[in-house]
């Protein structure tokens, strides 16, 4: 397998697991208050184009990435609207 | 322009400025205690591998793309690490 192509893999596991930490800190704490909505939704909105792309291009990868993604994001974004701090204003 | 390729350049766009609202909030309150270091430092990290893959492929869009992001992270990890909030455990 060539350099590049591990690159592509490790920058695609990495991108799809960006939002565990967050996911598991706010679980904890139960505080997203810091938390910007407007960039979940537009994390969650980038994940659904990605994911029309990467279906037509059968893009295996893109598809697993940015699935999880989209599973993560929709927690998050359940997080914001169920747990009780008022967004810091 | 196929649609795909379309629907290619929008999900690069909303992935660059996924970070921009974050930002923005994080600024205006100057409050980031529930944002995830570990999410940031996996942002700014995932953004490296794909700059090195995309700068190895010639892939314009994504160096764009990550070279965005790369900042924003960058930003967001200077506030968790100057701004006084106490991250909540």
């Amino acid at each position: 397998m060539e350099w590049t192509e591990i690159m592509g893999h490790v920058g695609a596991v990495l991108s799809s697991i960006t939002f565990i930490p967050q996911v598991l800190q706010a679980w904890k704490t139960k505080s997203v208050g810091d938390l910007s909505m407007n960039m979940l939704l537009i994390v969650i909105t980038s994940t659904v184009v990605w994911l029309v792309y990467a279906f037509s291009l059968n893009l295996l990868p893109v598809i697993i990435a940015n699935s999880i993604i989209f599973v993560l994001s929709a927690i998050l974004i359940y997080f914001k609207l169920t747990f009780k701090e008022a967004p810091k204003k």
